[in-house]
């Protein structure tokens, strides 16, 4: 007498976790240095210490009642303040704190907005290849989950199939770019085209189509690339955001929804992304974190390492003959299976302690991906093990 | 064309909140030290020192990267032991960290069991008084929210009247002892005569009928009261805790639950909490006060400012002729409202820019909750003003 959909996604671990056990079980065998973890993306870099001194300083600096209390739910205003001035500094539009919701992280911010946005029979696309957690997130709130099949090989937005997606009962799309799996960063002009089918399609079915944007690697670019800033580009845009990977705090639950006022109905969606988050049981984002971002929200990674790491493995694998989407954001490599079967080519993989994930559960078979959060030394060192694997 | 449940749950604020805000503008107009505001929940000692003692070794001791990275979602190891020997040290308990699940918070603790316990049709009970988010949750996971008529003047629990309630979709009983708003703790015999009533209960419908203990003022207790550890009473028993009042963090957002394998479908059960939490957007607990809950999971409070406040509120009003439920706990009083309409009392005790909460949400009109987390001083200068109030 349990609640059925409860007990399968408690009992059903996700592939990512399976493997990333895997290697830890396998690294007390034959050694965490002799096990190549692409599997999990968990931010190698440390936070920037500007984050660690504003620690000390709101340790030293508030009264601890007033550091550890309750905030209001929408979050302290300071916070919203900083963030706020941070998106007008960076991108010119009139962000106010009014339009910020602080949440425990991108994961309940994705769950308010689709909670807010779900009417009776509501459905919400995602664009392969995506966060599997997209799904869970969607069905959750009783709405309809859907998929818009990939633009291979260069993973930006396949808008005819997208258009061929759309119907009256579609209540949003998720944006994620830089993308998790693929690494790539949508295009302007990808992003114009969308903006203009769904403004189009929303004056046709008499309702607005959001975009959720998904954006915890929007400061995670190399190389020059830059992703545009939605709500410029589409103002029914609904930003989701985290600071896990930007300042390599993902364990600390502290991100936030942005709702523009010039948003269809965005005063009334605002509320509803409140009401949404109460009744998933949302009370406040960390006190302490919150204080945190009020001082550090135009603090930027140092991304070095990653660029490293993505240069080396990117050039490797090309070099190597691999198929790999050009990896201009995020932290991950999206790897055409060679053979075409990634659920076969990751066993293969397992076998010689190189973990990487199919890209099954990302609504793009025939893929694996790579995270690159790891040691430079690990890629430098797997890279003969992909050269075996070709022919295995 | 949004959730109308979201829209509505983001824009009626609760009456709380609606008194805080209305202190707050008041306080602007004549002063804070001159609003009684008996509002808030909120807890006015600062944390203990331990706490801040271990934020500090924490930030010294661990590796950023480990300290700031995810967690599993059940939470840490480190911390889960702690609490799992704290509560086997105090109450003689098998508690393994197995049996732990570390959450954000009494809130979403309370969502991930409603969830995990509902079934088609399922109905949850609370018992009057209650706090009044309980119906929200309940609600939120699709389940009917069922309430149990107060027991008059104790505030203990009618047992007769809740075994009128019962019925073959009860899926759980809140007990929430100490009680948020009555100040009550609930006996050893009320609690034993309560698992003897949903056992012969869940022997008839055939299915468990578990309880859901929301604790989070379990050490929250006076003059020598203690809450019993209820799942040596009733084993079905799910356990909610925060440390938001017990160590003075209700913003950091820190808590658990406690699944014990002994419970009915204990392990299955333990699953499904997991799983509905995922639902709800959880990822881990806050990392940081994960490591801190390790070190400080035997911290108890200084109750003494409270337990003077307690005693000289209730003392003063009693003494005015004033009926008050005896407070052994939490840091509420409940008091009957002179006259018998709780709502024209909070209007009229407004006037005099006193703060008491009309009980109508707490599923108990005719009373008023004062919360005594204040300064001492407002409680001596408020009772010259109780004592007007009863012939205003």
């Amino acid at each position: 007498m349990l609640n059925e959909r409860a007990y399968a996604l408690g009992s059903n671990r996700s592939a990512i976790r399976d493997l990333f056990e895997y290697g830890c079980a396998r690294a007390a065998v034959v050694g965490r240095e002799n096990v190549f973890d692409f599997s999990l993306g968990n931010p190698s870099i440390p936070t920037p210490e500007a984050v660690h001194t504003a620690i000390r300083e709101v340790l030293e600096q508030t009264d601890p009642v007033e550091l550890h209390g309750y905030t209001s739910a929408v979050g302290d205003l300071a916070a919203r303040q900083a963030i706020a001035d941070d998106l007008r500094g960076r991108y010119g539009a009139s962000v106010s704190p009014g339009e910020i919701f602080l949440t425990c992280g991108a994961a309940p911010a994705l769950v308010a907005v689709f909670g807010a946005l779900t009417f009776p029979g509501a459905e919400i696309l995602a664009i392969a290849p995506y966060f599997p957690e997209y799904r869970v997130f969607v069905e959750g709130v009783g709405a309809r989950f859907a998929e818009v099949p990939p633009d291979v090989p260069d993973f930006q937005i396949n808008l005819e199939a997208l258009a061929r997606c759309l119907n009256e009962k579609t209540a949003a799309v998720i944006v994620n770019s830089p993308n998790n799996p693929a690494g790539t960063v949508y295009t302007a002009e990808t992003l114009a085209r969308l903006g203009a089918l769904l403004a189009r399609k929303s004056a046709e079915y008499g309702h607005p189509i959001y975009i959720v944007a998904d954006e915890p690697y929007r400061e995670l670019v190399y190389g020059g690339a830059a992703a545009p800033f939605l709500p410029a580009i589409y103002p029914s845009t609904i930003v989701c955001y985290s600071y896990s990977k930007s300042l390599s705090l993902p364990g600390e639950r502290i991100g936030y929804v942005y709702v523009p006022r010039a948003a269809a109905d965005g005063e009334a969606l605002y509320a509803a992304v409140a009401g949404a988050a109460r009744n998933a049981g949302h009370v406040c984002a960390p006190s302490l974190w919150q204080k945190v971002i009020a001082r550090c929200a135009a603090v930027r990674p140092n991304l070095a390492a990653y660029d490293r790491n993505r240069r080396a493995l990117y050039g490797g694998l090309t070099a190597l003959g691999y198929e790999v989407a050009k990896p201009d954001g995020a932290f991950y490599l999206f790897v055409k299976a060679p053979g075409g079967d990634a659920n076969a080519f990751s066993e293969k993989a397992k076998r010689r302690d190189v973990l990487v994930v199919p890209g099954d559960d990302f609504g793009c078979p025939g893929y694996v991906r790579l995270c690159y959060c790891v040691k430079y030394e690990t890629i430098e060192r797997s890279l003969p093990l992909f050269r075996a694997l070709l022919t295995d």
